[in-house]
């Protein structure tokens, strides 16, 4: 059993009737929409989000079929923005999936987009209140903006800490934080209980991020099972890239931009030589550093909860950013 | 004063008020957001949608600010529909507008049909009820429906006349439809008035995509502001071609599908010649007829409102969508 199964072991139930509740608001009465939307099976992968989300509801109390449809609705919303990803980075998938029947790639990934979007909204406004509506269309607006930041400074090899930072907390810390505090706040968390499970979200949301950044520059192709290297090839300036090059001297900095070009236009022996060059300038050691003390935040934020088997699974859960290597 | 400023004098001031609130909840703190928001207003073309939704209150009863914030929604929805069907059709404002900073045409486009739809549920889940949510994203689930439906029949020269209208009913007709009801129900009409006004909506909206459609084929291309033969261009049956070709014997037939094949491939003297046969066959008078007994209905289901200057341009907005030649 993986680690992953073994913290979601707590949930399970609960996972499968909510990913129940997902198939069956997706269905469709049209064969082709069925067929496309069997296709989303393929970018369900980790299920985080809806694992935090249910995980978050049982260490603060008990869980309810708000929290099912909530954890169907935060995956949905998830699963929507990685499909139009791929109209953004024209990712391998687009090589690796025939196209259907008379559709491009782009329109499939564009419309199946919105199909989600729409239903994941759909479904949550069936709740009692607006509470959970508005509080994932904040996360989303803010998902955007993020993705809208990275999309703005792709190829800026100047963009500092910070904004990568704010990148990464819009565009992936911000959904993993709402489907923390969602949870608390279904399961009857207070206050002070509940800002503590978001920032808990915020921080694990933040290490995943970083480590994936990470496994992109360091993994063996075959075990991440994706090419390597992309984000630089795409320009898109992570962690350690962006730590380096604020170090280097300009002889140092030319190098590194050269490599990072060389990556880009499909040089495949300059990946490990980026690699190399990122390990010896510290950009690798400091970016896990910073992974590791996010997840030391969010385990501070959850050390005053009752102990339980939801709250353990929650420390394997940040634990777990920092272990994987796909 | 146009027929389209006159029939909204009577809403002028309300129309306004809920376009700042379309413009405050798309504020961004960052520029670059602020100017890719900006190229929205483009879009913003005739209000249709707005502008039924606040008459139809206005006919049922009083205006209130939650009819100027679903004014702005409905709005905000349909924007970003026209956002994202820019990718689909890769159309002329490809070229017309430069794209912005490091986005191609594509990513801005998907970005910002994301931003727009998720700040639509937003503002709208602002509401004290989900009952508003609930009923935009039932109608966004069928707009999306009706475009993946729409996509997957391209270059489809036997779809029938049925389907076709299915498809518009979902991709057009169900946003007005919603709009009407909408602006109904918040004015407190009762279940009767508010199908009535529902029904309304429909039919206006089945009536303004079939006029649309038949612009495409008829419109001088200076007087419509755009390209014209783009729908058969495109693949995109519409309903003169799907009459004519329905009556057509196999040799006219052929001739027809040949001529849509030679529009498609840029010949731009086949339009003009498509267009006669359309004409001869009949397909395109029987088009005006559809849309027109579309009108009449819309008309019937409005007849027993009290007579007020909100009736009136609701009346003048339905036969609006005969009159249009743009």
């Amino acid at each position: 059993m993986s680690e992953l199964d073994l913290l979601r072991s707590t949930i399970a139930d609960e996972l499968a009737r909510a990913m129940r509740l997902f198939d069956g608001e997706l269905d469709s009465r049209f064969p082709f929409v069925r067929e496309l939307c069997a296709r989303v099976s393929q970018f369900r992968g980790k299920m985080l989000r809806p694992t935090l989300l249910l995980l978050s509801g049982k260490a603060c109390g008990q869980i309810s079929h708000d929290h099912l449809l909530l954890a169907a609705v935060i995956e949905m919303a998830h699963v929507a923005t990685l499909v139009h990803d791929d109209v953004l980075d024209e990712s391998e998938i687009r090589r690796a999936a025939p196209t259907i029947h008379r559709m491009t790639h782009n329109e499939a990934a564009v419309l199946l987009g919105d199909y989600l979007i729409s239903h994941a909204y759909h479904l949550c406004s069936s709740l009692s209140t607006t509470r959970a509506s508005r509080r994932i269309a904040a996360a989303t607006n803010r998902v955007c903006e993020g993705e809208l930041l990275q999309v703005h400074h792709r190829g800026d090899w100047s963009l500092s800490e910070e904004l990568y930072l704010e990148i990464i907390r819009a565009k992936t810390a911000e959904l993993t934080r709402a489907a923390c505090e969602l949870g608390a706040a279904y399961a009857g968390a207070d206050e002070s209980t509940t800002a503590h499970l978001a920032a808990f979200g915020e921080h694990v949301g933040m290490a995943f991020q970083i480590i994936d950044d990470l496994i992109d520059l360091t993994a063996d192709a075959k075990v991440a099972g994706k090419s390597v290297g992309r984000d630089a090839g795409l320009g898109k300036p992570t962690l350690p890239v962006i730590h380096a090059l604020a170090r280097a001297n300009p002889e140092a900095r030319s190098e590194l931009l050269e490599l990072v070009s060389a990556v880009a236009s499909g040089d495949t022996t300059a990946t490990p030589r980026l690699r190399e060059r990122l390990v010896e300038s510290g950009g690798i050691e400091y970016a896990r550093r910073v992974a590791r003390t996010n997840v030391e935040a969010a385990l501070s934020r959850i050390a005053g909860l009752p102990d339980s088997g939801a709250r353990q699974a929650l420390k394997l859960a940040a634990e777990f950013t920092l272990a994987r290597r796909a």
